[in-house]
């Protein structure tokens, strides 16, 4: 599949802004657990995710991490070309959680496009839109729903990702997922096991009762 | 003043442009207390501030809430315009803290600008990405600061907004504005006042050592 098919907003540039999108964009293999973005800094240019999958988190000085947001094929990243809008002043942290490919758009070619085109700056505010709600939706998580529920949550969304019930996650990542200490973790997924929703194996995690998990998060 | 000078991007639309703007905008006088927006289906129009204050925040079905921010002087509000962006998915609530003044820009008006115009759509943009940012920051906040250094920091926020250091703010107005529970800022704010922070008199707060809440935030 082509660029094109991954970015369809393209069809709303002129042919000669198609032709410099065409020359300037690069596609990267980029290795499970490459860190392609920390901080305001950086600025790769826009990512067009082609295959794999993208993890956007936060970071405390004393590292204690939260997600939030994953980026899967066909999603956009804005974020690692956060130097073509001033406004942008927050540090996040993106990396690789699989082996992916994606096109990178550099950002001087991406902000000159953007000056040109109406369509490709309305384009850009809708997936700042998406990015915003989803973080609106972490916001509510966080204020209003307990840590039991975000974990049954989490657990179910990892098995559809991975269109699997044996989770190979280690408590300390799903502790750095939720924002949550990594004891907390483990003393909800035993009293979880206890009432036989998960069976705790080394490494793994089996989900044994999604459709009660997923109850608890309604 | 004119709408022109709360809206330089304004000198950025063709002369077409900026007279169906001149027409559509309506100067509104909102009374403190007005709710403006409630949840996505309003779709009041772009909000232009005059003058007053505006306060953004978030309610749990509990009646829980939590301040994402705040609008003064200048800020322009996207959010009131919701339904320009099909991304935006998300609920949140906007009132008058004070007796207001702003222009609102017909919601259908600004789209079929932002359409025309890469000036306007990039400048929307980054008024998205300003509120990004202070969401993140919020996020930042909630995570990894204790609930008395945010309170400090509350504090000291409002001793700026209102030029005085006598506060009229009750307790459970700060527990909305920090997304706690009011007995929580209760207790603090006596421990504040025992530490010879602040002095509480019936519905006011008095800021006694500003330096040393600022110092409690860094």
């Amino acid at each position: 599949m082509s660029f094109e098919s991954y970015f369809p907003v393209m069809a709303q540039l002129t042919e000669t802004q198609q032709e410099t999108l065409r020359k300037g964009v690069v596609l990267r293999h980029i290795a499970k657990g490459t860190v392609i973005h920390r901080g305001s800094m950086d600025c790769l240019g826009l990512l067009v995710v082609r295959s794999g999958q993208f993890r956007a988190h936060i970071a405390s000085s004393e590292g204690r991490e939260i997600t939030l947001y994953r980026l899967f094929e066909r999603d956009v990243c804005l974020f690692t070309a956060s130097c073509i809008m001033r406004s942008i002043q927050f540090d996040i942290i993106i990396t690789a959680e699989k082996d992916s490919e994606a096109w990178i758009i550099p950002p001087k070619l991406y902000k000159s496009l953007m000056d040109q085109s109406a369509a490709l700056a309305n384009y850009t505010a809708e997936i700042m839109g998406t990015r915003f709600t989803e973080v609106m939706w972490l916001i509510e998580q966080i204020m209003w729903k307990s840590v039991d529920r975000r974990l049954a949550a989490f657990l179910c969304e990892e098995c559809s990702i991975e269109g699997t019930k044996l989770l190979k996650i280690t408590h300390e990542q799903i502790a750095d997922h939720l924002g949550t200490a990594r004891e907390v973790v483990t003393r909800m997924l035993k009293y979880f096991q206890t009432e036989g929703l998960v069976r705790l194996t080394r490494g793994n995690i089996e989900v044994l009762n999604e459709a009660r998990l997923r109850q608890m998060d309604t």
